[in-house]
């Protein structure tokens, strides 16, 4: 773990608060049996561009990084993104969550960042000519695709994992839920009829919650904390049950884990099956046999660690903490705002306007969302094709990948697909329980790396 | 001319005065003959970078872009740099002036304005499949490419014109004043003795700097309106004098001009060699005689007019505007900072500290420079290796040239050059006085240009 002197503003001069820097946390790190390169090539970089979380869980989950490292002799770095984790530009996250501190909380300036770091580091450890490999899952393989492109002299190829690049303007955001629902069909391995129950017990759920009487017995049927007041309070029980069903659709490993749930409570392999399997036990005439089929459904998640004595509906609707800033600005992508139709999903329907979320980020922030600047400035496919040395990857059982690109673009601007994979199986370290299609989409990302290390380094 | 409703901060969220949008100028403009393009194609936009001055005078010199619109059925749009001419970010330039509106002065926002407003234009004109190519010269040339660079889904290629790319970091800048110097050699059509005549002028303008009489002796001699009063008035003396010859230098142009000098104040043809043939009649052994030269060499451009009753020493010892802040923050090359050895150049040792630039800039604006971030960004040449359509072309004449792109990186990012050229001659409109050099270097940008528009139109 490290520390580096980070500029609070990369494209402003106005002194903030007496400092202009910050410190940037980032892990360095190799494997014990890192080789050296043959012949005197200088060692390659690894660089994971971290995204809305603590950097350590992608220091400790990024297996394709670990894996691979020590065969090439490269150097891992694993960078924080700013707001997140430790890396506070205002020193403490309470500092740097006021309102008047948050506008530097932008993927720009995490992409500088990450420039910045970069140059330091080759410098300090005189690694000049080492080519630098971008990795990244979700946000963060947004980013190392992004920094691919706007820093191409800087990053010689990018591993950009269950990246939603395409998640902007136009994008039909009801592509997201529909593709959570692909999950709790036979193509992830459940019932035919899963989809089908679920889909069914969202009538005696909102049917409940309009009257009194309903909504006690939707609070004692689903064992909650507090009971149900009104039906916002409903809409907000029946958006924790969809958030944790997309969730573990997010998460839909073949083993269990804890990359999505709390550390102590892991999700059991396939964790959707487990919910349909649940599900299937409903009888889909009886009301409350269908309610409490969702309560334990959604259970798989929300009660992972089967300790709970009583259920809690967040606070946060936003469901995304200070991601919601990052929505609210630059409309980087949320799925608790994306749309439900309940026809092309599992769903009921469910439509936030843009007035809706113009006035719930004026109010929470004082700002409203730019909804065009990220395709002006990426220029979505049109700024892919300009633009070389980038794994595309997405998997079958990831919703994200509604937002993805799955097309290979050009020779090196390339689409992997997993079908069985959800949210960046590929990065993950290697199990027995893979299944064949990641271990191929990984061995054609070691191939492509060591396909740009080798163009940069002459090889 | 018409005007778009800009943001101001394309970076940042923060509500600026109530308002988040200005109004921004450009200028939509088309030659009288305009073809259609053949084969139902899209029309070309040609783009004008605006850069550090009222947008007017790159409409109405930019003359490859008119002599070349008509014929390819192009589309021409000039677009004025935020913080000059008219187009201010704070309503007008009192107020967008004070120091804390300064802070969205930078290249990164005038870029970010200008792909905001071409997709604004596309769309708005119906022009979506219309390839773009960049145009500017000297700091436009510089946003030229770098918009290639960065936004090479929005612009098709870019002609940057005497562009000091390389200008930054570890750049030796006193090349800078050795380029002013080769104009007054016979490689500029200048005497032999000229460069040794100005450089053997300085010492008895210092001598007599450092006393009360000589000051006195000095006032007259170059007819000043208010007498020097100290040592660092002489300074100031010589500092103007250095500046008007480089100016000469940059506006060393073979045909009369007021590209560098007031409306009604033509620059003859080749003013240096005008002035050297001034610096020509002193006598290389009477001080007074070759005092009296420096005042009617630099009197080419000091007193262009011929009218003026007495020489006003600039109170602005930057040279530089609203520039000097440019400067003080990404630190955009500006000469009056650069250094002189009065060895390989022809004037007297001068040299700016970092600590004195870096106090200077605090006391002015409450900044100091970046000099790493440019160079981190764009990558300098290693940048535009990874780029591709970009046109670097540069002159002989012109001491910009001293921090330009002078060698071909690629099959597509070329390097052209005008020996006998100065500052982006080749920018201009044709003039019967051209030499054949420029004829030629323009000939192969319009090819390039062809080029580039037919690549992105599938021709």
């Amino acid at each position: 773990m490290a520390w580096f002197e980070q500029e609070v503003d990369h494209f402003g001069w106005e002194p903030v608060n007496g400092s202009t820097t910050w410190e940037h946390r980032y892990f360095l790190c190799e494997p014990k049996d890192t080789k050296k390169p043959a012949n005197g090539a200088p060692r390659p970089i690894f660089f994971y561009c971290g995204n809305e979380a603590n950097v350590e869980l992608y220091v400790n989950n990024t297996g394709l990084m670990w894996e691979n490292a020590g065969d090439m002799g490269a150097l891992m770095v694993f960078a924080e993104h700013r707001y997140y984790g430790e890396s506070w530009p205002f020193g403490t996250e309470e500092a740097s969550s006021k309102r008047e501190h948050l506008r530097f909380l932008t993927h720009e300036q995490a992409l500088a960042d990450y420039a910045h770091l970069i140059s330091y580091l080759k410098d300090r450890l005189s690694l000049k000519d080492s080519p630098v490999v971008a990795f990244g899952g979700s946000y963060g393989g947004m980013l190392a695709a992004w920094f691919r492109q706007k820093y191409p002299h800087i990053v010689a190829g990018a591993i950009a994992a269950s990246a939603p690049l395409l998640a902007f303007g136009a994008w039909d955001d009801e592509a997201y839920w529909a593709a959570v629902t692909r999950d709790f069909t036979p193509a992830g391995g459940c019932s035919a009829s899963c989809v089908g129950t679920i889909r069914s017990a969202w009538t005696p759920l909102f049917s409940r919650g309009s009257t009194p009487a309903g909504r006690a017995e939707l609070s004692r049927v689903f064992g909650l904390c507090s009971p149900l007041n009104t039906a916002t309070d409903v809409d907000h029980l029946a958006q924790m049950i969809a958030m944790a069903l997309d969730t573990l659709a997010m998460g839909n490993f073949p083993y269990p884990s804890t990359y999505l749930s709390d550390p102590g409570a892991p999700l059991p392999a396939w964790p959707v099956r487990e919910v349909c399997s649940r599900m299937d036990a409903a009888s889909a005439t009886d009301e409350l046999s269908l309610l409490a089929a969702l309560r334990d459904g959604s259970a798989v998640l929300l009660n992972a660690s089967k300790t709970l004595q009583c259920l809690e509906i967040p606070k946060d609707q936003s469901y995304a903490g200070i991601w919601d800033y990052q929505w609210c600005t630059q409309a980087l992508p949320q799925e608790s705002y994306f749309g439900r139709t309940g026809d092309k999903d599992m769903f009921y329907p469910f439509r936030k306007s843009k007035g809706d979320v113009d006035k719930h980020c004026l109010h929470k922030y004082g700002v409203v969302p730019s909804r065009s600047w990220i395709e002006e400035s990426y220029g979505g496919v049109d700024g892919l094709l300009q633009s070389s040395n980038i794994v595309l990857s997405n998997g079958g059982m990831d919703p994200w990948s509604s937002g993805g690109v799955n097309a290979t673009l050009s020779e090196t601007v390339v689409s992997l697909w997993v079908p069985e994979g959800a949210h960046h199986l590929d990065l993950f370290f290697s199990r027995e329980e893979d299944p064949p299609s990641v271990r191929e989409v990984r061995k054609a990302e070691v191939e492509a790396i060591r396909q740009w290390v080798g163009q940069a380094t002459g090889g």
